[in-house]
């Protein structure tokens, strides 16, 4: 009963945090500022423009959205159809039944997640710009405030719906039909459903949404910054405004899906693995739902930290902004720390026994469950402060990029791929050492343990999350709305850092996922009752293996091609619109472009281009599995996990450190003017063209095929779980071809 | 008896058939080709000149190799003082001496392959170039009869050279000690030391070679074309020269040793493997060398096909070129089929008992095991024509990176990315079909009975390989010697053909590397005495997986950061030159830069380079098995090769696509002249320069990184095969570490 209201109240504040927050958010109205600031004077023709740019963005924002998660809809109420005659079919129909519920019941919760960052974020991006406009020029303070605030609701929200939907969903189960523990692993599988529902719509959120940013991002800087030399966010720019859309969609609502899915799935695996121990299970509910308690916990521990940005420590200028970034990170996690010991030795019994994939039985400690997590915790941290170290251009990785421009495009992104390559090294060692310590301690248990921890401190991760595209957009709005070049400058600052701090959470978010999908996959080798272990020396799964570690090229292949296709689209309207009318291009017409041609562009090009990815991480499993039986699955699932996770750390961060690079030398010019100046043609130095290139490049990388590579590991993982019986029940889980 | 003269017999054929062609090619004199041809009249300053150019890039090529083989054979020396040492702790110090010596007899015949290749290159450019200028300007016939008689060279006099350097080690080590059929397992064991030494040669080869052509060629370009608007191999150029001997170097000393590495590999492989079967050792000494004479026939065979090239269809025009080559591909593939299954008849017993990983014991037949080398053979050509399909210009893949140089470099990037990620599909598939019927009909003696088959062709592979850097010489030449325009019309068109047929060439390379690889490392789990398989699934094999599966990206990451460093150096030079010299850039003039200085730049920066790659490929599986034991090996080993075979195809890919975009763009500039219109500062057209810019990330691509990786799956997985007695001595195999 306790811990029931533990998590419950926990979820609770986390949500009424969140819209406490929301209420201070929407304090700053657009007419004009907080008050009548005397530096609000003379821009009030400039403010009366952020309202109708912001207005824009949020009708193109909503209807994507609305478009995307129409289909991500029908997807779900079909693919619930599959789930429930193929679960039926391996197990009994009422199995099925209730692991289609959950099924729904995440998937609806996902689409809610990202509708709900949406609106936050477009909500405070004119809010932002606002704030940074009504201060004086050197003051970051209000500005900051409303981003991170924005953040805040978003991941405070999405963790409390998480939490509380989940809670909800196993108290009903376990009323309606499991109430008695010995059927509670079952239910857990049941539950399994949840996660999948959650990690489908996620993986339609980010690939389309990804697909949405960056076709619009590649298409507006391809003509207008290096063609034309536009500045970024120039309004004379057709892309720009579905380039903002893009920011929302896919870095916000994408995002806000994708991280969903991963507490969702790490939460299933632990249940699911936990639930095998019969001392477990007698230990009672609390000790079952131990790491709910994490997640739930971690919220908490977010929420008092988050006073250190907003009142203990505010943001004064420009220095302060990286510093409360990562203040946050290492301030949750020092503090998370004690919590998840202290609910170790108090929710489970001094040791118990487990089944082991390795060795038949294992005894785990409380502390030992309870180190898991830490290690988790701790390496997120680890992995995060690397990421930081190769992306941001206070270090010398993306230094040596900035300088490697000098010598074109080519060496700048041979220099990029290098880094992004190596910037792989040390989290996978990380990732390496966290699972031999996790399933040496606790075998899969431990290592679903180690994610959840990792992922403890996700209401931070999430709110510096949303933080990045929402100061990038405040920028872009103040550039369309033609304020004055400090609040722009502003913008940008805090955007730099939210570049920073948004490959760190990808880090955390690859870590993660890595874990997760290990913990599934062995949850799945459990459920099937395999006791010797996956051979991978046998042909099929050999075979298997090598298909398998090919999915994430095949998958980023299809992403990235994505992105240049409806980039070129996008290119081609925006020539066109410039070739209609001159007059676009003449600084000193009022002229604006067609925004929504823009959009639609967009809008079009995503959602066709994203059925295909997504469809072939569903199917590979499901039709390995269907055809070839459990071994082929095996090694699907350990090829994709062992090459996607290092191909989604090396293109994130190369992807950030492009992107960054970019920024060190703009910096750099703005310092020196003669640096900056343009040729003939109104475009900029070769120097800085060669890094706009290595940014170009990097969008896709970073925003579109790296990050959805999690998903490719995780959703896989758990789809295998959840078909797990299904499988079997195919010439006992030798597939339709019955091959061994 | 009989087999040993059919294998030597075949193996001097190959020798003689070697040196038939290389005084065919010597033929044509360098003083004014074959005969006073009309042709040649006017010609005879720049012909004069061509001798001049010649002896410059054979000097560069000699001294260089003489730098990196001096550093090799100090590493051969001390690296057998090591393997003595470990091996005999391992096993007694008789097993440890004779595997010591043949590592170093493996190690010396992989130097002398790489000094015959570069010894017939430098040879046959510049006849390649007088032959082009001796012919009418629509003919190619001779030109290409040169450059194709210099591949057949090092094709036959490598092959010859290892298949009679193995048999004599073989039949010398039988009559020394072991002359029992009972201790030839033993045997092949020491004898696997061969492939140790010629791949360990190799790795420097591959490494050292492809820093030195691409430092030189990125640099050549970075400067000469895109900042200048100079030609490629344009005399005023001072990295041309090192540009041409990186050619001579790299794509063709270091790829000999490469592939003979490979030849060495699988054949050792597949004597380990073959010598556990009892029935085998009964069926006597002709049975056990089966395998060799795979490749005995496949030289024979290449040879019969060859004189399709050269007498039967011979040349004619440009359209002849690329056809010829293929011709040869699909004719000796068909040949050497009803030869691989004659053998097999002949030698093999009809069926014979194996030892299995995956069901303890299985019994093969003669067609079986047949099967499976026939099966290698399909599957090369497979991956070959795949590989020709996405990176040769007339076929989609390309010619859409082509049009999306339209848009600028970035989106030839991500296209040219995506390409490269989806050419590996269908290759990693083939050899996932060929890794599940080969693994499912003969066990591991299968799956290196297919690696052999895929390398039956070898001959005939390394004559394409080589025949490519040739024909590129013998266009730098040309250009350098100011011959006339039809002359490098005449070479670039054999060069466009030879560039489609190298990466052909590389992707047998990367498919036979990953089977090879695949065979050594069940070869090591035999050895080892392992009857359980390989369970992923521990805690220290799985953590191992992520560390080995990191290994290839580490490496690239390594061996691109290199390139980019040293063309950084060269550019430097280039520039310094430039300034210090500004009538280099004065069309008019007749000032030649210096460059001797780039040599230098290129010999030191490669050879600085070479080493940490090298060591962090052969101190992975050994640090490993030292310190974890053979389970951390057994994931580094999967890891590395799952990994690294996608790696591999798809980094050649994008390389070679880059490489025939910029010539497909280049070749529609010369159809219509107003395309190549050039800016005011001499620069090309931006489409043009975005292919260029493609091109130049693709070289390290292509060149350095891709092919390493064949290395890297090999080298590590020999490596741990003849240590493991040694592994199995710490611990009983756990390590140092003692872990389980």
């Amino acid at each position: 009963m306790g811990v029931n209201t533990f998590i419950c109240v926990s979820a609770l504040i986390g949500l009424a945090w969140a819209l406490l927050n929301f209420a201070i958010i929407q304090k700053t109205t657009l007419k004009g500022g907080g008050g009548p600031s005397s530096a609000l004077q003379g821009l009030v023709g400039g403010l009366g423009k952020v309202e109708g740019i912001h207005a824009t963005i949020e009708l193109g924002a909503k209807s994507f959205l609305k478009a995307e998660y129409s289909i991500c809809v029908a997807f779900l109420l079909c693919f619930a159809v599959l789930l429930l005659v193929l679960t039926s079919l391996g197990s009994t129909l009422e199995d099925g039944f209730y692991t289609t519920i959950a099924f729904l019941v995440g998937g609806f919760t996902s689409i809610l997640s990202g509708l709900v960052g949406m609106m936050v974020a477009v909500n405070a991006n004119a809010r932002t710009t606002v704030a940074a406009a009504s201060e004086p020029p050197s003051k970051l303070t209000a500005a900051f405030a409303v981003a991170f605030r924005a953040g805040a609701v978003m991941g405070h929200a999405l963790c409390g719906m998480g939490i509380l939907t989940l809670l909800v969903l196993l108290l009903a189960y376990k009323s309606v039909r499991f109430s008695d523990p010995g059927s509670w692993n079952l239910m857990m599988d049941c539950v399994a459903g949840f996660g999948l529902g959650g990690s489908s719509v996620a993986m339609f959120g980010r690939v389309g949404g990804g697909i949405y940013t960056k076709a619009a991002d590649v298409g507006a800087d391809l003509v207008g910054k290096v063609v034309h030399g536009l500045e970024e966010d120039d309004p004379k720019n057709p892309a720009t405004i579905a380039d903002n859309v893009g920011d929302n969609v896919g870095d916000v609502a994408g995002m806000g899906s994708d991280l969903f899915g991963s507490f969702a799935e790490s939460t299933c695996a632990a249940l699911v693995i936990g639930t095998t121990s019969k001392d477990l299970l007698d230990a009672g509910w609390a000790a079952v739902l131990f790491p709910v308690t994490i997640s739930a916990a971690g919220v908490l521990v977010c929420l008092a930290c988050s006073f250190i940005a907003t009142d203990l420590k505010p943001v004064g200028g420009s220095s302060d902004v990286e510093p409360a970034l990562k203040v946050q990170l290492i301030s949750t996690t020092a503090l998370v720390i004690p919590a998840i010991l202290a609910l170790a030795f108090i929710l489970l019994p001094a040791s118990f026994e487990m089944h082991s994939v390795v060795t038949d039985t294992i005894t785990v400690s409380w502390y030992g469950a309870a180190t898991c997590a830490v290690g988790g915790a701790i390496g997120g941290l680890l992995i995060g402060l690397v990421t930081e170290y190769y992306t941001s251009h206070s270090y010398t990785p993306v230094r040596e990029c900035a300088y490697a421009c000098k010598q074109g495009a080519a060496v700048n992104l041979i220099y990029g791929l290098a880094l992004g390559y190596k910037s792989a090294i040390i989290p996978v060692f990380a990732l390496a050492l966290i699972v031999y310590v996790a399933f040496a301690l606790a075998d899969l248990y431990g290592v679903a343990l180690a994610a959840l921890g990792m992922l403890s401190t996700l209401a931070t991760g999430l709110t510096i999350d949303g933080y990045g595209p929402v100061t990038d957009n405040a920028g872009g709005i103040a550039e369309m709305a033609q304020l004055p070049e400090t609040v722009r400058e502003k913008t940008d600052c805090l955007d730099a850092a939210g570049n920073t701090t948004a490959a760190i959470g990808k880090g955390f978010a690859i870590g993660s996922a890595a874990l997760v999908s290990l913990a599934l996959y062995g949850a799945f080798v459990v459920r099937l009752g395999i006791t010797e272990g996956v051979n991978v020396l046998t042909p099929l799964t050999f075979a298997a293996l090598m298909v398998g570690a090919n999915l994430p090229f095949w998958f980023s292949a299809m992403t990235m091609k994505s992105v240049g296709l409806a980039a070129a689209e996008m290119v081609k309207e925006v020539e066109r619109q410039f070739k209609e009318n001159p007059s676009l291009l003449d600084p000193t017409s009022d002229a604006l472009p067609d925004y929504d041609k823009c959009i639609q562009i967009s809008t079009t090009a995503s959602l066709r281009e994203m059925i295909a990815p997504a469809a072939l991480v569903m199917l590979s499993p499901l039709v390995a599995g269907t055809l070839f039986g459990v071994k082929a699955v095996f090694g699907i699932l350990t090829g994709g996990l062992v090459s996607g996770v290092q191909m989604a750390i090396s293109m994130s961060n190369s992807g950030g450190a492009w992107d960054n690079c970019k920024k060190y030398i703009a910096g750099a010019f703005d310092a020196d003017p003669e640096l900056r100046k343009k040729d003939e043609h109104g475009r900029s130095t070769p120097v800085h063209q060669a890094a706009v290139t290595g940014d170009t490049v990097g969008d896709p990388f970073k925003d579109t095929s790296g990050p959805a590579l999690n998903i490719l590991m995780k959703l896989m993982a758990i789809l295998s779980l959840v078909f797990a019986q299904y499988f079997q029940s195919i010439n006992n889980g030798k597939g339709l071809f019955n091959v061994h």
